[in-house]
């Protein structure tokens, strides 16, 4: 049997005259990108030509909803209340989404951003009304999530189609959960020992916990980063090394199920 | 043969802890809402709120997108670009619509705000891509503009539906377009006049300009406001006094084709 | 020995088309006010009509910083950093400054603002920041902080003067720290139960916590709310039951050293 | 007699994750700099750093305020009024001049930002007030201005000190104002030839305009780039090439009277 995998990005985060990422370089490495919907990052006009680039090159689009704080890039927690989480999903998906309709493409799947991202990932009532402002707006979009967390099971059971979503580069605690990056080892900087760490997420769907434990992880799609000419290197490296394994990449709309 | 024409009122313009218009009240009284889509005004947890009391009352929903200037309330110009104009269009009927698809309805027409309106009311390079906004975001929204004007007339030709608006408290010049609000006169003040110009733009599609000319004016749609306890009198005054002459009040999507 | 206290008020909470709070009324009635300085509320036309208000009144003048979030008024909590609160407090303080100095008066202290205000409260190291904010801006400026609180104690310790606030309508632990809105009973709706309170924390220093122990309290200034006519009204009924008692109302800085 | 002459560049452009200039290259080779104010361009993160690097390196600061359009980069032009403009000035001024105080530095001058600057340039209504609110703001902070525009004349009438600013790479009409940037031949893109008129400009305070007129021009600050790599070489080219001549450069401070 064959195994495939997806690569995401995060893009389309440059913001008027601001420029961020190598958007072009990372576009041709990766099968799914998170699109930023003009509230932490990204403006009318990036969204506009992002989704074009990443229709004509044939990838999974996903909108990537934040806090409503360019000036923290949505990295900051704000205390919002569980009906907000839901209508800033709403708000954020119908703006991505318009962009999307006029490209002539659809829209595959959303990942929260940053803080949106953290918090959700273990507050239930976050949690609750972020998955329902998805079912509101459409029950066929892909919520792309941290392997294991609480929204990743909680929206399987709301009947969301739900990829889990694995980091080559963060450190495990033997729960499951990401290493704080206030602590040390939480980030994996040697890049081998990166790429074996994704293989075997992939290929074996085990990964080492900080505290030495083999845990089991889900790993749908891996987390890349094209900030730099570096990070780009090691998006195309990770990608050749699985496809070395055999394992293919594949936007998640062609595997999750 | 009977008359018809729709009443239309913007709406969801509060923000935050800022409350503004008097919507509920309005609601019952027109047939079609324009709301804000949080860019000069309205917020996610206000366009939530108004989308579904709108729905809930059987109204027409709008989209009314307006300049990124919260502080000036989208009233003053801004010198977009004709490709701004189109993503910006296409980033707030998206935003909107979201909604709108989360309340099980549907979105009806899409009027621009403020500056926004004025300036492409009378700009071809942006009403142009404003027009083109709204095709590629859906075919079938109808665009709501000011009667007889260039987009108006130019959406007519791009295959847009169009419905021609009027209004009740504004002088027009001889050659259709309003008198600029700096000159003397440009405010109907007098309620009992205003009702009789109405009347006679709905019946007779006619209407005394400024300087005594009789002149053509197509009126499918009448502009009223609900910021106050006097504002929505005088709009359910309007409503009586059409249904008295035998006109009925339906929203757009009931008649334009 | 005569008694003195200030009746400080949160005023130029408006913002661009939207108002918010009976400013002009409750200026007649307070001695010191809090404005806004244009990031959970305000704008620069409203700031430089409020300050010159509160300057034609002769009333102590400050500043009201807040978290960059207009949406949430300030009032949702975000994780700001220590070198973030500095630097927030030194642009709001100058932006307000500069109006203050365009109308003659002088800038007599600063008063944080909802979530901003809650969290230096307690948390010494964004405390820590907020003081050196102030030091590094003017050493003169009074800080109006929650009586009894860690910023307070702080401040006093790194030398700026400190006024103890006080709150009319709300509970106490027998800590010293209010009780949580969260929690039932944590605001007293009682108008003459308010009353007796206030005058027994200005006259004996004394107030009675949720658990029925009396607490020592210091109280310099009293805040008050001006956002409708029954709140205004209060206020007028606070000053007057004061005054009947012998309190004198003063601006801070004629007392606090 | 020995010649002297400031060189002036946009920094502190940077907003939150993004950059934008090369900064730290561009301080070691101009005099003054124009330090954006939080609404076109910069934080006060940006701000505080900016300020602290320009004070270290003895440069004049300027405070460089511009229209509340980040998305735009205070680049478009927008309807404001008059008592908007000086209430925009006051703003701004007071909020860079606070992180100033913090440094233990003086504020030197102001320059206006991208449309704002274009317009207020030309526009008496505008200009009266933005005169007005740096009037207000302190009567000895030196307006940086464009070389015989209006707003440079009138601002020396009502008691400011004027500093004419030109432009190395940008056409003059024989009026002395310049050449449209939607003309063609509007910018200059020979670095010689830019030099050249430079240098004229300063020692002889003649420009050859673009219909071959010779013109008089007084030239107290050349506006400089900071954008990338070959900017800061040019800058620093023009520098040598100024001080070949026996041009010193100072700061405004030191010799606008």
């Amino acid at each position: 049997m064959s195994k495939f995998v997806d690569l995401n990005s995060d893009v389309g985060e440059s913001f008027g005259s601001y420029k961020l990422g190598l958007d072009q370089e990372v576009l041709k490495h990766v099968s799914s990108v998170n699109i930023a919907c003009g509230w932490h990052a990204g403006d009318p006009l990036i969204m506009d030509d992002t989704v074009r680039m990443a229709a004509a090159n044939g990838l999974g689009i996903g909108a990537h909803p934040g806090y409503p704080d360019l000036m923290g890039f949505g990295r900051r927690n704000m205390d919002i209340t569980p009906k907000e989480a839901r209508v800033y999903m709403l708000y954020q998906l119908g703006a991505l989404h318009a962009f999307v309709q006029a490209s002539g493409a659809k829209l595959q799947h959303v990942k929260l951003h940053g803080a949106f991202y953290n918090t959700t990932s273990v507050k239930p009532d976050l949690a609750e009304e972020v998955i329902n402002g998805i079912l509101e707006f459409d029950k066929n979009v892909i919520l792309l999530a941290l392997s294991g967390s609480y929204i990743a099971k909680r929206a399987l059971e709301k009947g969301l189609r739900v990829a889990q979503e694995v980091f080559a580069d963060r450190a495990y605690n033997s729960d499951g959960t990401l290493v704080s990056r206030k602590l040390p080892g939480s980030v994996i900087h040697d890049k081998n020992e990166a790429i074996e760490r994704v293989k075997k997420m992939v290929l074996a769907g085990k990964v080492t916990a900080i505290d030495g434990k083999e845990i089991s992880i889900a790993a749908d799609s891996i987390c890349v980063h094209g900030d730099n000419p570096e990070a780009v290197n090691f998006v195309n490296t990770i990608r050749k090394s699985l496809e070395a394994e055999g394992v293919e990449l594949k936007p998640l709309n062609q595997f999750i199920r």
